[in-house]
This record gives C-alpha cells, structure tokens and sequence, in this order.
C-alpha cells in the first residue's frame, strides 16, 4: 500500500471509501471500477460499505431492446429529481459488440443527465454476452445505496437471464411493453413477466396498446392473487407522457413494500441470495485453484481415454481440501 | 437395496445399466430418471458409464421459437437414419407454463420418430423458465452416447442461456434462423451467433431469405479466421428441401473435428469444464447445508440490521469445511 504522508496512518483506499460515503463521485467511481474488475481490495471494500447500505430504493428497468427505455430513464430521473431525490443510474450494457451502435444511441440520449452533477451514471457489463447480470452490478448498486442515493435505477436490456437477475438485486423491477412486437416475443418474455411490480407500455401513441394493456390484465387475473397488483401504465416517453403516473406507481410499490410484511420478505429473501452468491462465487474460485493444480500433470489424457472418470477425478481432489 | 434372488450377487442397478449399455430403451429411460432427479445412485450410475462414452456425435440444434426446429429435426432425423445410424434425442423445454401450448405442438409434429423403436426421444426441463441447460442433460447425452447411439440430438429452445450452454455439450451446434423475424431478434441473438458451426436458414422460401444468408456471411466475414467456417445453408423443413445439405454440414463438421487437432482441444476443454462442473456442483451442496443450518440461526436478523456482512458471514462458513 502506498502511504501518502499527508494521510496519516489512514491509507488511500480508506480515504476512498470515506470520500465516496460522502457523497465524491471521483470516489464512487474508483469503487465501482475496483470491485467490478475484482480486485484484491474488493472485499474489503464492500465489508466496509456494507454497514451503510439498505436505506436506496433500487429500482430495476428492464423491457427488449427498442422499448425506449433509455427515453423512459431520462424522463424518470427529470421527475425523480423533481422530488429532491438523489439519483445513481447503473446501465447494463450486453457486451456483444453488435449491439455496440444502438447502446452508444441510448447512451447519447441519456446525455441529457450525463453532465448533471446530481446524477452519477455507470455503464457495466454482463456476465457474458447473453449471461445475466455479474455480481459487480449489484455491488455497485449497494455502493451507490452506502453513498447516499436515494434512489438507484439500474437498466437492463431485455436479453436472456439479466431480466430475470434484476429480480434479485432491485426492490422493485419496471418492465417495459410496447406494442406491436409480434407473438413469439411476449411468448419469449414470459418467464419474465413473472418478475415485473410494474408494467409500463411505451410508445402507447402506436396501433395494439389497448391489446396489450389487456393482454397483460388477462395474465395477472390468472395469476394467484398477490398482495400488490402490478399497475399496467401507457406511456409515451418521447413527450413525457405518462411518465409521472409510472414514477408514481414506481414509488407507490416502494411503500407497499415498506409498510407491508412483503418488504421484509424480499429483503430477507435477498440476504440469503446475497450470501449464496458471496459464497459460490468463492466455491467457483477454490475449486478452480484446485483443478488447475490437477490439470498440470496428465489428468486429461487420461480422462480423454477414459481410464478416469470426471466424477471420480473431482471426489478425489475434493477429498484433498475438503473436511466434513 | 432390493437384491433379486434370480439376478444373485448383482444387484437390480448393475442389471439396469448393464441393459442400457446394450441399449434397451426402457432402462435407458430409467438411468435418465435416476440422473436427472439427482437421486443418490447418479454418481454411481455415472461413473459406470462414463468408460462407455466418446463415440457419438454430439448434435445441439437452436433456434427461436417459431424457427422450425422440430420439423427440421424430424426431416434430419430420417436423413441420418437412412446412414445406417442409431439416434437418440433430447428435446429441453423451457419450463415456463406459457410456452406448453407451443411445446406440445412440436412434439406432436416429432411424432412422426416417436414411436419408432430405433430413435430414443426424452424430454428435460432447464434449470429455470430462461436458465439455461440443467448438468443432467448433459448426463442424458452422456448416456445415450455409452448406450451406443451413432447420433445424439440435443433440441434446445432460443430462449436464453440454454443456447449458450449448449456449447458446453454439443460437438457440432446447428443454429435455425428464419427470415424476417426482425432486425431486434438479431441483434438479440447476436451473442449466439458465435457458437454455431453450421447456420439453417429455415422457412427459405420466405421473404428475406438471400438478405439473412447475405448478413450471416458478412458477420462471418468480420470474425477473425478460423480452420472450420459455418456453413450458412437455406432449407425448407417443411417438404425436405435442403435437409440433405443441413445434414452433410453438419457431418462435415463432425469430420473435420476427427481430422484436425480443433477436435481434440474441444474434448480437451470439455472435460475441464466437465470436472469443473461437478466440483462446483459437490462444493455447493456442502455449502447449502452449511448455510441451511447457519439460517435457522439469527443470522439474518444480524444481516438485515447490517451488524454483519454477507461478505464476513461466507467467508467463515467456508472455513467451517475448507482447508487452504
């Protein structure tokens, strides 16, 4: 560790943290990066954030690309804001790189709030081209909750198992319709409409918005009833329209949650995901120590001519670090 | 365990296995049951017939729903049938309930080998409504393969992390696209564009056809060069058309595989990943009951009141068993 002399004994990545949990973008941001590139420190960091988070709202957006969710976001913050809230954006972007044009599109149209000393907005990748949501995001979501935001918006493109993980880092998870996408996609996205405390139908000036606001009443009353009923809210993002009703239904889920036994569930629900994950991501990494230690010596011929088994491979090398 | 006097010293598992091996479809059946309900015997049943294994082309076939699958599945069944060789099929369905009108749909439409005594056809779930492929499809493939099928057929559907991880088991994927589903559908499948190794262009007698094949191509184009560049071939499952072309590309790759040395580092990666698998598999059971015994304590009041961290709380449940 580098000691700068006029830090005292207090070292540069504790200056950090405490320049961050004041509210220091420059700060923020350097944490972020640390823990999402893993570092050494990362652990540390986040044992040293931990105790300061659970106080943001975090909210998931999430609907298939050409949803106009970055509009929406836009639009969202300008009257999250209004409320004199403070705003963290995480914006998941799917690493492919063909997509690269489109997300630099949304990008630009985010700009509006890109300069805005208020709002601190990070880009993120997932964990692989359609793979879900890395375990950085949700650190850098609970490092924007240590640092005082009140609310954190985290954005993730409607692709695969990302939609679905947003379900276990936010409070409450906004997905976006729009209409006219075709059959295959809302039969496609079902498993997701599983996960939504709010519908939001986008670009509600086009033809079929009343089919799909109906479609997805049709679907909730088949549901088991639950204590919060997702709200289904037309919008048209480009003009605003509709936007300050969906915030509202947006924060209206945050005190239902507050004020019900539902948000001490999930919150519960959460620290044992949050444990579980903690605990195979260091599963994953043990045993990929071990296994590289094996593979040195001539395991996989011996596996490729079957004089081994796999299964018998991994018993005897858990049996080397392993006590029951 | 249930000794059958007229079996003598062996006991009803062997006779199952030893039967599969020799390919009756009823135990094979059975030994996949047993597997894919992680039953106490799967390691067992695993480590018996992996010395069997090695021999059978591998064959993951993806697509969207709607791409055609099953029909051309169907076709290229009789088409490698009329070769001489013995197949089994594993169709994975996505667990969702929405997609079981589709899903039935399309096994009727595989009826036609359904009850045909030389093709083994069983249907998997995912690990989730978009999670991806379950570790005992795997082993099913594995099975069928020491059970003496020439071919195994894996049918995921395009719904997210199933068609990455078929990678993980397939020697050759065969990846279905279909014309004018949207330029937003391609993109989306923009990350699974780099795991196929023959491309179907289904339905070719669409609009659309020449622009999809033409756009495959210039995506191939801008990939670095590899030893073994997909083939992009139109078909119309429908009435065949095609099939035969599909079906040589696909055994074409198969023989470059056996002729060059990128089938060997496939193997080779293979069973790293397999080992890695079960040892990740093996370490996550022991760190479930761990953290299973650890909530019925007040831990989780301690983490929701911050007075502990996930980080801490993982950290000690894996010294609890693991030795460094």
């Amino acid at each position: 560790m580098i000691v700068n002399s006029y830090e005292g004994i207090v070292g540069p990545l504790d200056r950090t943290i405490e320049k961050a949990l004041k509210g220091d973008h420059r700060s923020i941001a350097r944490l972020i990066t640390m823990v999402e590139s893993e570092s050494v420190s990362s652990r540390d960091i986040m044992k040293k954030i931990y105790p300061h988070t659970g106080n943001a709202h975090l909210i998931g957006v999430t609907g298939s690309p050409g949803a106009g969710k970055s509009t929406f976001l836009d639009k969202l913050i300008t009257r999250i804001m209004e409320n004199g809230k403070s705003i963290g954006v995480i914006a998941v972007d799917p690493s492919s790189p063909f997509t690269g044009g489109a997300v630099l599109g949304d990008r630009l149209r985010m700009q509006n709030h890109s300069l805005d000393p208020d709002v601190f907005i990070r880009s993120m990748g997932t964990r692989g081209s359609l793979g879900g949501l890395s375990r950085g995001t949700y650190e850098a979501a609970l490092i924007l909750d240590a640092c005082g935001k009140d609310v954190v918006l985290i954005e993730t493109v409607g692709v695969g198992q990302s939609e679905i993980d947003i379900i276990k880092i936010a409070d409450t998870v906004a997905l976006l319709l729009v209409p006219g996408m075709g059959d295959d996609i809302q039969i496609m996205k079902a498993g997701i409409m599983e996960i939504a405390d709010v519908f939001i139908v986008n670009k509600a000036d086009r033809d079929g918005t009343e089919r799909i606001v109906r479609e997805v009443n049709i679907m909730l009353d088949l549901q088991e009833e639950k204590p919060w009923r997702p709200p289904v809210i037309p919008t048209i993002a480009e003009n605003g329209e509709g936007v300050e009703r969906a915030a509202e239904a947006i924060t209206g889920h945050w005190q239902f949650l507050q004020n019900t036994s539902e948000g001490k569930r999930r919150k519960y629900q959460r620290l044992r995901i949050e444990v579980e994950e903690i605990l195979k991501r260091e599963i994953a990494r043990i045993a990929e120590k071990a296994w590289d230690r094996q593979i040195e010596t001539d395991i996989l011929d011996e596996l490729f001519a079957r004089k081994k088994d796999p299964y018998s491979v991994a018993e005897n090398l858990l049996s080397e670090f392993i006590v029951r």
